[in-house]
């Protein structure tokens, strides 16, 4: 058994060479701490065009950071020599908008025609978070960070349409007005929170059951703050039924070489 | 003669019916004081994709604001009930990569697979350096603010490469540091600049002859300082010469209903 606190201190190559050889196919939430981790969709070409508008016009929880060219599984600018199809810990296919399996290796599926698309995630200020004495509960609980459907619908692009996905981290109201502050540095990861305090009002009744990952606990004095997520596209894909798209499986992502201080405006 | 200083004060849907009207087809920098003005490129739908992807790679000069639905002249998130193809002052139609024509009415060369993108214009944040003491010389001088090809090179997408266009403001070192300060706060127009100081590094060789836009004066003690420019996608579609694309005139842009405050992330 690997262990997971020794992976916080490991290079982001040294992580994705033990996720690629199939030792690690558990979140990543903390590992490589300090590097950018990324949210992956993957689509046949003829669905490229209305999924990268979607990311367009719904960029706080759909922000971009990489597309790959059509039929590449390497990727270029967030890592050196990163194969997308081996080096995220277990991935997701879907058929017609359902979930048909989940597989740790992409090679026996991969398609000349697919684009892939990394965008940002939360778990990039995370260690911006940490550094300020902000909790992040589900490092210290050493599970998923949980991931709540809302009623905000994301602008449609195409054949794309479908609710926002939040993800959710208790603290007090100092340390969420001091977690806006340091979050809204991070506008390609994000950035600032989407709500906090009142889940009712953007849909989700029961925070105990998240629709992704799973369930944090809320200590008394705590309110839940809110970040727009980029498990967002998976949604989507499940509102939108393209017949075939591959995503990371929710809170497995892809750890890039870039620093999460490079995604820092200030 | 329309007195140019009364139309700062103009509302965006007033100053969009005059220049609809035709009776305003020179530069709107300082247009509309407050509202963020918007850069247009207009392409057959086979180039969307490619240069969705190019913009996506190039976020410092091609700030993507809105992309308009396939066919649809109408611009639904900027701006209320405005027609991109009436609502900017002059036009440049580009054929294979040359400038054709220049017309300030694009209605008769409308087509049903017309792909429109506005994209953020470094003009959004001149209101907030004016409001720190920071001059904008060409509002000063009522005349187009001074752009520049450099040798830094976009990154490639399918068909569309070149290099990144630069606009320039003349001002002193002290003044420098605020302009960044100032302009960090607006990632998605441009945000803070990529030089300052020594423009022969960035391939500029005399500042006084502009590749697009007037010159302006540089006044003893003050360095020039460089923002990555919504020109570059023309400089694209001169290198990468699409059979047909429409752009806006340098300096004569789309002014949307959207105040600058709202692109200001903190």
């Amino acid at each position: 058994m690997i262990d997971y606190l020794a992976l916080a201190e490991k290079s982001p190559s040294d992580v994705r060479e033990l996720i690629r050889a199939g030792e690690w196919d558990q979140p990543t939430s903390g590992l490589s701490n300090g590097h950018t981790q990324a949210n992956l969709v993957i689509l046949p070409e003829k669905y490229a065009y209305d999924f990268l508008l979607f990311c367009q016009r719904n960029p706080k929880p759909c922000p971009l950071l990489e597309v790959l060219d059509t039929g590449d599984p390497i990727v270029k600018l967030m890592a050196d020599h990163a194969d997308i199809r081996t080096d995220i810990p277990k991935y997701r296919i879907y058929k017609n908008g359902v979930m048909h399996s989940e597989v740790t290796d992409l090679r026996p599926f991969w398609r000349e025609d697919f684009v892939s698309f990394l965008i940002g995630c939360s778990f990039s200020f995370e260690q911006a978070l940490l550094e300020n004495d902000i909790p992040v509960r589900q490092i210290e609980e050493q599970c998923n960070v949980p991931m709540y459907r809302t009623t905000i619908p994301c602008k449609s692009a195409g054949v794309f349409q479908g609710p926002m996905v939040v993800s959710m981290r208790p603290m007090s109201e100092e340390q969420a007005i001091r977690a806006i502050q340091v979050t809204t540095r991070y506008p390609s990861v994000h950035g600032a929170p989407i709500h906090f305090g009142n889940p009712d009002k953007i849909g989700i009744h029961d925070l105990g059951h998240p629709d992704f990952g799973a369930a944090v606990t809320i200590r008394e004095g705590e309110i839940p703050v809110f970040w727009a997520c980029g498990v967002t596209p998976q949604a989507a894909v499940m509102a939108s039924k393209p017949e075939l798209a591959i995503t990371h499986s929710p809170g497995h992502m892809f750890i890039t070489d870039q620093k999460d201080t490079a995604f820092s405006i200030m």
